[in-house]
Order: C-alpha cells, then structure tokens, then sequence
C-alpha cells in the first residue's frame, strides 16, 4: 500500500485508558455521581467550549495562559478550565429557571495546557458538587458537604482519609486582630504549611515584612493542638476581639456540631487551622482531604464556601458552597501507588460458546440471559475451542457457556467457571436464579 | 458595584439543558450505555483533543472545514468530529494490548463547527459501537448489530420503528453487472431516494450520463417489493452474475436470518435496497432507523460494516462493524416531538423537612434513609413551611417527611405523598420497606 502511515498516538499530558483500567475509572466515576445523586445534586452539563469573553470574565491569574484559546470565524473561543465558572454562567442565565437552593453536580472533562509533567493532565474529569443559595445559604450545608466526601470515599473503598476543615474568616479575622490587612499572601503562605513545612512558613512569613511578634502568634495560633473540641475551646480562649473571627469561630462550632450529626465518624475529620486553599474566592468553611497513609498524593478532594458565586454574570447575590475530585489525577495517583486494581471487574458475566451447528440455538439462550439482565456475549468467529476459552479468559470473562448438540438434547448446558476450571451442566432456569441470587 | 457584567449566554449551536431535562437526556444516555453493556461492549474514552494530523489523516471532504482546529504552542490540534477516527487510532496505537474481536462502546462529545441551523449543534454526543476483527470478523457480528438497536430503542420506550438493512456489495456488484465502473455517485444519489422522492433521483441519474436502460434497470432494481424473503428471492432472479452481487446476496440472506434468531421481531427491521449510506467507507452490510410515525425525523441509527478501520495509522486490516446514535439531535428531536417528557423523573425520593429545634433528628433520619439507598435530602434552610413544601413541589419530589417533636415522641414520621397530598404517619423502617417494595 503507498498510502502514508500516520503514527497513531496522543498527545503528550492526556491520559487514555485501555478497556480494563477504563472499567476501572468509570465505576469510580459511577461511585462518585451515584454518591451525588443520594444526597439530591441535580445534573447538569455545560459546552466544553464558551466564549473566551464569558469563561475569563474574572480575567488574570495563572489560570489564564494554560487556556485553550483560539478562534473560529469571528468567535473567540475557549475550552472551559474548571466547571465553577461555567456553573456562576449557568446559574445567572438560567437563574428564573432554577429552584433555589440549587444543588448541582457536574462531571465532565476540563482543559488546562499546564506544562507537561507526571501526574498532570491537559484534560481532566472534574466531579462537582456545589449548592447555591439565592441570597443567602445556611450553614448547616457546610457541613453537609463533608459528609458526602466521607459517603463518597467510603463507597470508593477507602476507611482512612481525614476531611480537614477550617473557615477563612477565622483566620482573616485573626490576621486584622493583628493588624495585618492584607492577609491574601498570608494565607497562600499558611495553606502550603503541609507541603513547605514550618521553618519554610516562617522564613515566608518575615519576607512579607511581618513582626516577630506577629509571626509567632500565627505560629502558636496554626499549631493548636487537640481534639476538634479542645481546638475550638483554645480558640475560644484567644479571646479575639474582632467580628469576622467570632463569625467564623461560631461558624466553625456549628460546622463540627453537624459534620458529627451527618454521620461523619470522629476519625474521619479534624479542624485544621493550617487549611487555607490557595484560591481567592473562599470566603468560610474550606475542605481538603487526605488519605491517611497517603498524605503525598496531595488533597484528594477540596472545596469551600465562597459569598459570591456569579457577581461578573449577574447582580444576584449568589452564596454556595461546593467541592470537587480530579477524578484523573486522582485514578492515576491511586492506579501508580496500586491502591486500586483492575482485575475481576468484567462488565460481561458469561460469554456463550456454540459448538459446531450449534449457532441458533447459542443465540437464542444468549437473548434469554441478557432478558434476565445478564450481560452475555456470544463468540461469533469461527475456530478452535482452545481459542475460544483464550478469549473469555483474556477479558476477564468469569463464565463461558459451551452450547453442543448434546447439551441440546438433554436440555442442560455446560458451563464452566474461568476460575476454578469446574464445569457444570445446567438448564437456562438453573443458570438465570444462580447468577440473580450471586450463587454462581 | 462597578464591577463589569458579562452576558451569560452560551454560543450558537450548542445544547444547554436545564435539570429537569438533563435527568432525562441522562437517562436515555444511561440506557443506551446499560444495552451496549449487556452485549459485551467495553468502554473507551479518548481525548476530545488530538493532533490535526492524526485526526485529519484522511482529510479532504466536507468534514475537514468543519473541524474546530488551533494552535497550542508549536502544536496543530483538531477537536475529534466523530469517535470513529480516535477508534481507528486507538486500535492502532493500542493493538497488541486488545483482544480481538474487539467490542468497544464510546459515548462522548464530538465537535462540528457547522453552520448554524435548528436541530444541528456544534457539540453533540454520540454513542457508539463498533465490533473490530484482526483480519476477519464472520457475518454473524452484522446480524448482532441490529439486535442491540432494537433492544437500545425498546428500552429507550419506542415500540414502533424499523431497522432497515441492506448491503453495499449487492448494490456495488449490480452496477459492475451494468457496466457501471464508478458507483460512488450512483450510491449517493440512491441514498436519497427518502429524501428527495423517485423522479429527482431518476433526474440525478441521468445526469450521470446513465442510459435509459441502465436507469430503468435501476429503479426497478431498488423498488423490489415484498418480505425480507420475498425480497432476497427476486434479487436471486436477477440471475445477477456478478461476484461482488453474489457475495453480498449471500451475506445479506445470513443476517436477514441471524437477525430473526438474535430475537428481533419481524415487523422491526426490513430489507431497504435503497439504503446505501452516504458515506465512502462501508463496504457491506448498511443499517439505518426510523420512527414508524416520525419519518420526518430521520435516521435514529445508522452504520454498517467496513473492510478497512485503521488504514491510515496501521498495516493490520481491521475489518469491523458498527452503529452510532447521535444522542443530543436525537433528544432535541423526540423533545420538540413531544415523544419524550421531562416530567416524574426526578431522582431525589424524599425531601426531609425538619419542623423548629429537630434539625439533628432529620439529619439522623435522612443519613438512614441515604444507607438504604434512598436518594433523600434534608431541607436546610430556614422558613416558612409553605416555601418548604414549594421548593418539594418544584423539584417533583414525590415525597415529603416531616419531622416534628411530636413525631419524634411517637417514633413515626409524618409522609406527606405530593401528588395526593395524602399524609400517612410512618416508623422508619416501615418508610423504608415501603420505599423498597415500591409500596410508598
């Protein structure tokens, strides 16, 4: 053939799967959504693309330049880079449309050219949850929000994560009890105490220009120790005269009160004044998530509260609070570290073998399974049998059906578990209720 | 606030559903998925974005200035326009990890910046099947084929449509008979004949340069009458001698009769001798769906079978067959038909509203509920009953609990059924065994 060849591969910083590991990271995306769907998010799913005017409405950051941007006729386009900023859109268009507070979910895929690097994806599933409020937006749906993470990650398979929890203006408000009124840099500071450790914390902290003084009152005050009780009882105890902090501190108790109430089990949450979130739009509760014996795969999912959710969209005062799991860097993390496995998940329960002639008959029994609900497929191409078991065995498949003349006959069909090598010869009845009561 | 608003809008030609919407699409697009599985089908993802010259390895024809393509740095990129070229690429590029004969499912955004029209979208999502052989794959897979549509469409809810089959071979080998060396054209213009009526496709042809005869022989050759039976009776009276005529004569005998065992009910598929698909590269068996009742929409699913998936990116010959059903065209259609309503779908079954100072029981008993698998949410704001009941009301909820200091005494809660307005008083577990058995 002179037809040119052209090398079949992706692009470098995208992660495709091959089927197995694909059967993998959809029951974890299913997992999630299903997590979403019992405690009442409604769907919904936004264009990939948006006018770059519209989706960089907010403008600047780093975000900015890792956009995909380009142009089409007249239309200058951008793939979306998050599923917040399409959610604020989504909300002030369709605002007389929605049923207040909104609770939505949102899976899809999201673009950022970072430079290419280990672990990080050019395009990525995000998993949201966000609930917006129409003015305003109770507390108490902060702290129902760890209680999905830990419903979410329980059901993912994992019993030792902690949901860490802090609220930003417990530590704004502290900072301008300081004196310090732009506590922006203080806060990206604070929030990387886990990553850069304290002396690195500090050293950033003197290079901001703060006193001593100051510097060892956050210090003390991000190092308070103890259970959430005893934390917010040292906190308490600062006597901090300012509003934002005392808001904040009540804001944090009723949070802890009700994280207990939504069945979050003690072990699985802390209150940690370290917690900051390195993005502006924050304004209370913050959520990051760690594995515990895992604490170097980073934040496993992470949110907040934030004031204002649409305010470049629509003049509607519009509060949420929301998270959301990289579910693409999150399966490749936990595949690399071999926390999660491919095998034993076939989608297919049985594949049927028909013998020579047998054909008709193979189908017919393969319609009835897939009736009960069985996924069943039937090994169309011609061969050896040896090839056929090759097949079924390859893919995981747990049962092969082998349909002969003389299972024919006799009514009785041989099926064989790919496991055990056993075979045992039994009637389409016998075959459906085992499979429905999970006997074979 | 002097802060700029942006417009929110989306761009033309893209589909933006609200929730109550979105559930259902999401339900047929679950279904669709729930059918490809049952059969064996094994999922992929690919990314939306590749290189343009791996995308466009093909190139030329209508499709290429349509594609969404840009610079990213130093790279030519292209957004996918159909799952079929990632597929080819993907099997190339992934052969030695696959086994053959490969049944892969796609489900996913494509891109087409095409003009602007009712009913067309730039973003659409398509979900596909196709089974690849390596080398061969038996006649048998085109007979499946139809099976799976029919099973997809009748548990979509559709009792009325027809699968109509023909194959390209019997079509290709009649023209060679005729002396016709270049059928490409003729192909299309057959195509057509739903579309454009009998008189506009016999004008076509003559303007092809076909003599009166030849059109004559034609037209009479695509109006064949009659059963499947009937049908594949007069195309054996042709005494076509024609290799290629004869090869597809045979093969479209065996999958008019592996359809009828795959279990697909006579009166839903048929026989078309004038379905030839407008596209170049199928090369047997064709299919094509329509609504009984809505002919006007289109085809619902169409495919066929090809000699040769992945000739651009591999020397392996990966003969395979396949379908797709473009979903959001699909569900604008059936939407603005009005064949498919938003209404009673909604996916939270409780809304549990907590009367003064019994926030934590509510919280208790809908973390219950939630264990039993019963999508529930607690109404966490603050208000008037009246708004409470309102936002239950918006949403579909089917059922309200209230939960009062009378109700927690007497152990029983108060289920208000939304529709009847009926309220019944309930313990826990009978809330819950009633949700179960499908009795509340």
């Amino acid at each position: 053939m002179s037809k040119k060849i052209v090398k079949p591969a992706i692009l470098p910083g995208f992660m495709e799967l091959i089927p197995n590991e694909q059967i993998l990271f959809n029951k974890m995306l299913d997992t999630i959504r299903h997590n979403y769907e019992k405690f009442g998010f409604l769907p919904i799913d936004t264009p990939v693309m948006e006018r770059a005017e519209v989706l960089l409405a907010k403008g600047g950051g780093e975000t900015e330049q890792q956009v995909y941007r380009f142009e089409k006729g007249d239309t200058d386009i951008a793939l979306r880079f998050d599923l917040t900023v399409p959610l604020a859109r989504y909300v002030a268009q369709h605002f007389s449309e929605l049923t207040f507070p909104f609770k939505r979910y949102h899976i899809g895929k999201v673009y950022r050219g970072e430079r290419a690097q280990r672990g990080r994806f050019r395009e990525f599933y995000q998993c949201d949850i966000d609930i917006i409020g129409n003015g305003n937006l109770d507390i108490v749906n902060d702290a129902e929000i760890p209680s999905i993470i830990y419903s979410t990650f329980k059901d993912l398979g994992f019993d030792f994560f902690t949901i860490k929890i802090n609220n930003r203006k417990v530590l704004r408000g502290f900072f301008q009890w300081l004196g310090i009124e732009d506590s922006t840099e203080v806060l990206r500071t604070i929030d990387k105490l886990e990553k850069i450790g304290l002396s690195k914390v500090k050293s950033e902290l003197e290079e901001q220009n703060l006193s001593k003084d100051d510097i060892d009152k956050i210090v003390e005050f991000i190092q308070i120790k103890g259970t959430n009780e005893e934390k917010l009882e040292s906190l308490k105890e600062l006597k901090i005269e300012n509003d934002i902090f005392l808001e904040g501190l009540n804001e944090l108790i009723a949070v802890n009160h009700y994280v207990g109430a939504f069945g979050v089990p003690k072990e699985n949450y802390t209150i940690d004044l370290t917690i900051a979130r390195g993005l502006d739009y924050y304004t209370g509760t913050v959520y990051e998530t760690f594995l515990d014996k895992h604490a170097d795969i980073g934040s496993i999912c992470s949110g907040g509260r934030y004031d204002d959710l649409a305010g470049y969209y629509t003049k509607q005062k519009l509060p949420g609070v929301g998270i959301s799991i990289g579910l693409t860097r999150l399966f490749y993390q936990l595949y690399e570290a071999k926390l999660i496995e491919t095998k034993d998940r076939p989608l297919t329960k049985v594949i049927v073998i028909p013998m020579k002639d047998c054909l008709d008959k193979s189908i017919e029994i393969s319609n009835i399974l897939r009736e009960n609900d069985i996924n069943t497929q039937v090994y169309l191409e011609k061969g050896k049998l040896g090839k056929k078991f090759g097949f079924a065995d390859k893919l995981n498949i747990p049962y092969v059906l082998i349909i002969g003349t003389d299972e024919i006959e006799k009514g009785k069909y041989t099926l064989r578990d790919m496991k055990t090598g056993e075979q045992t010869m039994l009637s389409i009845e016998e075959i459906i209720s085992g499979f429905k009561n999970d006997e074979i």
